[in-house]
């Protein structure tokens, strides 16, 4: 079924694209066939991370940008005007003189509605009929991680599909949704005047991890005092020469205002981390992708080991038993890990 | 060094306290000492979740908390009214009538600028003097995950040094900081009037985990549309008879307006929540502390598996290779993580 599956996704089929994230998103044994089977295809797409806290806009400032990306013939950016496209990618989709986009929409955890279904729907409605565009949102829940490792894996779905651009939007600034931001090929923050003082947008733990900052709702009052607050905070780090300063980008994501503006910020970020410079003569896009894999692999080993304890060492309801003896405080958690641990290497198999 | 500082922490030992969390964050083998040291000596502290979106005033709603707690003398509150504190608690710190409090706010990531530490010291001025009261902000830069568990350990070191209540407070609705909330004895969700609409606080992914709704800067305008909203989407749900129905408590943290009430709310759910009942005739908090027990579990044998490999298993570099091989498409992360675990298995020492 998966090799199937591979093929289809492989092809760019949009149902096949679809039915494999939701493979992914069931954890199932399917789901390491089907990324086996398309890994090899994967790497060519460039990935950028949308952050910040709820009510930013972010959700309408990617639709302007997957707007900005389709309408631009990408071979002939260089006759445009200083506000193109240019250097953000190559077109290889049915249009092939435009970037394909896919976009992923995580929500931390479902909501009691399926708020996460609906949105998706109202958001498809301003790329309907456009098969260059892909969008889901993904809603995992899982253990811890899950919804990281669900996101990365869906990313590499449409990487392999074909899409030029992967766009991943996380509402929220929690550890896991920063990693994914993070270690996007760039990271935009996005923050809105008046949600909450400055402080407290400073205090979120989503400064230092923007390569490009994007003030939304920039007509509003209380715009200028966030850009200078962010300046400010920016002002305390000190750069190396040639080393990238994350610019602030305006925009009214309503109106589509600033979006050219962000897309030139996007290519000149590219530009610069394809660079190869830096300690080790590695380009800056070459580091965020081995962090990445790095990541990634670390997260599959520790849930391999963990499976691997369930259901190959342990007798059935073994593991709830640690776990009823930690509750009752007559064992502690570390002292249960080591016992648990000695006995994956000891191998003892259940009977 | 550790028994020492268990010994310190244990007799509840403020400038211990603050260390032993220092030594959690750094995730050192002390760290694991210190916790099997304390780890009998928890399990009485009545931990408090508050989550909610940056800007919806957490801080000053827990500030607020605090001081209401410690103005209350716990064994005089049923000759109070109906605002009273009953059933939170039991003083046992230097004033034996009153609750001790233990605060540790969350952020998922450090800031530029040391933020964190900052509003530490904001927090600690209105609470100066009292030796019943103990703030710390908690910001690991570690793997995924890390934040979670040296928060539950920390939450372990307070609970150990006698604290009666400990608030855990994080900014974001991030998959780890909602596990961390959601396991708590009683989870608040803090939301604000006019910070994005009402749909995009229902999309947070925070409606769900929560047992107390607060509606804080109730005095602005659009709260009680977002009462309204909540309420709608709670009437989405069907409650069996008994079951907790989440109450939607609006509150203006600077003033205090509502935090008796808020207070309220925490008393009736613990009565509500440690009465036998359920499938099973376990309680709901005891159901909670087998779940964060559970996902501790899980976490410490995860994270001893991934070290294991890589300091007795593999060579030095060894798991880098691993890592460029998936970077440059030549291995798949699931073919690698099973050969890493096929390594861990066979044991095959590092010479």
């Amino acid at each position: 079924m998966s090799a199937t599956l591979a093929d289809r996704v492989l092809a760019g089929d949009a149902r096949a694209i679809a039915r494999a994230i939701s493979v992914i998103e069931d954890e199932s044994v399917a789901s390491a066939e089907l990324i086996r089977a398309i890994f090899a295809h994967t790497g060519r797409a460039y990935l950028i991370g949308v952050t910040g806290p709820p009510g930013a806009g972010k959700s309408t400032l990617v639709d302007r940008l997957i707007t900005e990306i389709r309408q631009r013939p990408v071979l002939n950016t260089h006759e445009h005007d200083g506000a193109s496209a240019s250097g953000v990618g190559v077109g290889v989709g049915p249009h092939p003189n435009r970037l394909t986009v896919g976009i992923l929409a995580v929500d931390p955890t479902s909501p009691f509605s399926g708020g996460a279904v609906l949105g998706d729907r109202l958001r498809m409605q301003s790329h309907a009929g456009d098969e260059g565009v892909f969008i889901r949102s993904m809603a995992t829940r899982g253990h811890l991680g899950g919804l990281a490792r669900a996101t990365a894996d869906a990313a590499l779905v449409l990487d392999a599909s074909g899409k030029d651009i992967i766009v991943i939007e996380t509402v929220g600034v929690g550890q896991d949704e920063v990693e994914i931001v993070r270690t996007a090929d760039v990271s935009i923050v996005t923050l809105v005047p008046g949600a909450g003082d400055e402080v407290q947008a400073l205090k979120a733990g989503i400064m230092e991890i923007a390569d490009i900052f994007v003030v939304n709702k920039a007509d509003r009052e209380g715009s200028e005092r966030l850009v200078a607050a962010v300046e400010a905070t920016l002002s305390l780090a000190t750069y190396r020469e040639h080393e990238w300063r994350p610019p602030i980008v305006k925009t009214v994501a309503t109106s589509g205002q600033g979006v050219p503006e962000l897309m030139e910020a996007i290519a000149a970020f590219r530009v610069y981390a394809e660079r190869d410079t830096g300690p080790a003569r590695v380009s800056a896009r070459a580091l965020r992708r081995r962090l990445r894999s790095e990541q990634r692999l670390r997260e599959l080993v520790s849930a391999r080991c963990v499976d691997h304890l369930e259901r190959e060492v342990l007798a059935p309801g073994e593991f709830a038993t640690f776990v009823d003896r930690i509750a009752a405080r007559e064992m502690d958690p570390y002292t249960a890990a080591d016992l648990l641990l000695g006995r994956v290497l000891g191998g003892s198999r259940r009977s």
